[in-house]
Order: C-alpha cells, then structure tokens, then sequence
C-alpha cells in the first residue's frame, strides 16, 4: 500500500528529472542547429521555459516538504532512452531531432497531466494548478512543432536533394 | 545528396518498423491489464489498427517498387528505447504504461506528418492520403488515451491505497 502523497511526491521528483533531461537535450539540439532559425529561436525559447518549470516543481516540492535529489537512477534511464533514439539520428537530423522533440513534449504532457489529477486526488490545490500551467507551456511548444514540422521536412527534402551538409542542421 | 524518393522510401520503411513495435508493445500491454477494462478494449481495438496500417503500408511501398525488409537495425533500436522505458515501469505499472503508450502515439502522429509533407514533395499523393488517413487513427487513439488517463490515474491512487496488487494492472 502506498500513500496517494508518497506517490504524488514520487511522479514530481520524476517530472523534474525529466524537465533536468529536457534542457539537456534542447540544448544539445539549440547548438546544432545551423540553417533553421525559427525553429532554433523557438527551442531556445523553450529552455528557458523549462528553467522555469524546474523551479516552480522545487517550490511545489518544497511545499510539501519532499526533496528532488537522488534521482540518479531516473535520469540515467532517460539517458539510454534518448541514447537509443539518437541511434537513430544520422542522416536526416533536423528532421529527426523535430520528431524527438515532439514526441518527448508529449511525454511531458502526460506526465504533468498525470500530476494534476494526481494533485487534485491528494488535495493539492496549489500543484495541481503549477502543473496544468506547465502543461499549458508544453502543449504550446507542441503544438508549435506540429505546425512547424511540415515546412522543416519539406526544406530539409529541397536542400538535401542539392547539398546534404547544410540540410542536415 | 539524396533523393527525395529515396528519401520518402526509407521513413515508410522506418513507420513500418515502427508499427511492428507497436503491436508488440500494445500486445503485452493489453494480455497484461487486469483491472482497467475500458482501457484494455480500447488497446485490443487499436491493435486491430495497427496491423491493417502495416498493411496499406505495405501496400504503398508495393506501389513505389520498394521494400519493407531488413529493417533489424531499426527494430533493435526501438527494442532498446522500449527497454530502457520498461525500466521505469515499476510499481505504478497501469499509468507509466499509460504514460507510454500516450507518447509512442505522438512518436507515431509526428512520423505520419513527416511523412504526409514527404509525400507531397515527392508529388505521391496515394501514399500522402494513406498517410494522413494512418494518422487520424493514432490521433483518435492518443486523445481517448488522453481523455482517460484522469480517471486511470486516479482509480489506480485509490486503489493503491487500499490494495497494491490490484493497483498495478
């Protein structure tokens, strides 16, 4: 048997070793990125979105009197998960990385989701509403994607069919 | 430089493994929920789905002259993502399982688009409309998913707290 506030407190320290995973990937992606400015100034964008979401996770934790540390062994399996996908990254990486960064906005998405009505079942007022406006957050950079990922595949396609280096980033 | 053609040739290849994994993953998903019937029905559904995309899919590549074999690089690539996510599965295995299959159907939605813009550089219309028609199932999938999660979320915390066998799946 576990305490709706012990799981609570769990998924938030989970949700912050994935916002720690978010800045690092966005990041990496944000350096690369050479010949798609719109979509590197919205990534940018975004870290500092997700700087401030780390934060407002540690003062709804610090709230409730539970601590982020020792996440070690989440973060090392985000690690192989975004390893494994970046396996799968050569050749096409604009467009590839486009599809990592959307996908992994919806994992953020369903976790905070997850939050709020985690939140809402324990009587957490105060996070469950820090959590839906993260969310409101992630799902505007998705859906920024989404509109975005047409036009970045169809340049991609144009610039790789007459020089591969500069389409790639 | 590389082909629009070919291009388009090697992210079919790519949906197609993709769709393989899917079933394996909602295959052991659905044989493994207990508790959650809704939930269990609408994986069974969505497996049916899943083998008749393979099968247009299939049937676009037939079209284009192309193959859908030797994909095993890209199959053990997905094996290990879907490994490393297996990893965090523990416990709370009802909502990560959830939380899983809601972001592979945005690995899915996200990978029809692409491939819908490619299709339409590439002046394929058939396959651009087998696509687009492919990715309102996923979506129709990923928003019941994210109209049901809340109350799987919650039913699993009460349970939880009560009995964690039953919890779980």
């Amino acid at each position: 048997m576990t305490d709706m506030n012990d799981r609570l407190n769990q998924w938030l320290r989970d949700a912050h070793a994935m916002e720690e995973q978010a800045e690092q990937m966005l990041d990496a992606q944000a350096r690369r990125i050479e010949n798609y400015p719109e979509l590197k100034a919205r990534i940018e964008q975004h870290i500092s979105e997700t700087r401030s979401q780390k934060q407002r996770l540690e003062a709804c934790m610090e709230k409730r009197g539970t601590s982020w540390s020792g996440m070690k062994d989440l973060a090392a399996q985000f690690s192989a998960l975004m390893q494994a996908a970046g396996g799968m990254f050569a050749g096409d990486e604009v467009v590839k990385g486009s599809m990592a960064s959307y996908t992994f906005e919806h994992l953020e998405i369903v976790s905070y989701r997850i939050l709020v009505a985690a939140a809402e079942a324990a009587g957490d007022a105060e996070t469950a509403r820090v959590c839906e406006e993260i969310c409101r957050e992630e799902e505007a950079m998705a859906s920024w994607l989404q509109d975005h990922i047409p036009q970045v595949t169809q340049a991609y396609l144009m610039r790789e069919a007459t020089d591969s280096g500069a389409a790639k980033r």
